[in-house]
């Protein structure tokens, strides 16, 4: 499995991902599932992969690839000129290698994915999309600015309750903590190191990118003062009268 | 869907379902989920259900048809002699139903469904079994003192944080109502009103037992006042420097 998020905040992109994959639970690697595409002053993009891990391996070579080939051959993301346009070109790919992999068999599902991107290009605003195996993709809004994949369903409460478009991104990161703690808590399959990447509006460049270690002191002490907090949250709340029913 | 929960407190049972049920988004209905069934001074059950409708409400009226009939002639979960027994004639009740209902066709999953039983039998302990579509069943230790079936996975990060085998009845009532919020806000086939039913330790009779109406002051009270607890659980842990990276 895999746990990708990324936040669209008023002062930009805030992505974060987990590293784990496995093949059944006896079975299980580190690989990075965050790639960043730049080119300073005009485009600063971020992609990250849930599903099948030779899918989305292919498909982030291909992207790379084509970066590097001359512009007739092939479309790049790395000069189309709208990230709508690059939404087409990772969709296009994405859909293109499944077709490849999978063939027409049974058990196609198994070759699918689902990829976040992110990003701004010069004389464009900030943008977020989720890409569907199927190629087509959504993007992200004002009543939703933000998009999971992968072990989405843990980590999801926190953020429909505690997320805010004004938020800084050091209280994103912090959010985000807590959701990939929730999830890393409840799904073997998810876990550090994690990656964070952010993209400052109208930076065109990409901002600070990190990881973050299993035994990462700010980590450790988000997930030791959650549960504590928690409790205390649940305490906060007004007690239940046994005698009112 | 469906979600129940079921939390074995060392004062006793306190067990919580949803009474949604959909055919697609379009076909919803309110449904009982959780049954009751009481012999004062000798036994008191509770019996939550999630899956196929159609299964689970044949399994329910061959529990309660048995529970009539001479005891010569079936199983019944009013006179076996422990819990282990009953949990035995309900795991098999809802195989034999869903072998029944689904024969040997294509989509047979589509019949299933998943069973919390718990209850005290004079003479036993109070105890607490999840017992699956194939008829065997688990059953709750100290380690993990709660069942859920159902859409598990929102409302299971406050459940695994916050619940202590100690707290009081009315805590628990609190604490499964913020499971079951989490749930409903992000999944609309889960949905009060919400049926709730304690059986305290050895009294051997169903204790208090009510619904929640989506109105209900006290759970609009939590709807409300949850969403900016966490907010402030979020803001009591300790900020994340950007410079440290």
């Amino acid at each position: 499995m895999t746990y990708c998020v990324a936040l669209a905040l008023n002062g930009g992109i805030v992505a974060m991902s987990d590293t784990r994959t496995n093949a059944g639970v006896d079975n299980i690697s580190t690989f990075r599932k965050m790639h960043t595409f730049e080119v300073p002053g005009d485009r600063a993009l971020v992609v990250m992969t849930a599903g099948n891990l030779a899918t989305t391996q292919a498909v982030i070579s291909l992207l790379e690839e084509r970066g590097k080939a001359p512009e007739e051959r092939d479309p790049s993301i790395l000069r189309a000129p709208s990230m709508f346009q690059v939404a087409r070109i990772v969709g296009d790919t994405l859909k293109e290698v499944i077709a490849d992999q999978s063939g027409t068999g049974p058990g196609a599902d198994a070759f699918g994915a689902t990829i976040i991107l992110a990003g701004q290009i010069a004389g464009g605003p900030m943008r977020l999309f989720l890409i569907y195996p199927e190629g087509n993709f959504i993007e992200a809004g004002a009543d939703t600015p933000f998009f999971q994949i992968g072990e989405t369903k843990y980590g999801r409460p926190i953020l429909v309750r505690a997320l805010d478009r004004d938020m800084s991104f050091a209280d994103a990161v912090k959010l985000l903590l807590v959701s990939f703690d929730s999830t890393i808590k409840a799904n073997l399959s998810v876990d550090a190191p994690l990656d964070v990447q952010i993209i400052e509006n109208d930076a065109l460049r990409l901002g600070r990118g990190w990881r973050v270690a299993p035994d990462d002191p700010y980590f450790r002490s988000i997930r030791d003062g959650w549960g504590e907090a928690l409790r205390d949250a649940l305490q906060a709340l007004p007690d239940f009268d046994m005698d009112a029913v």
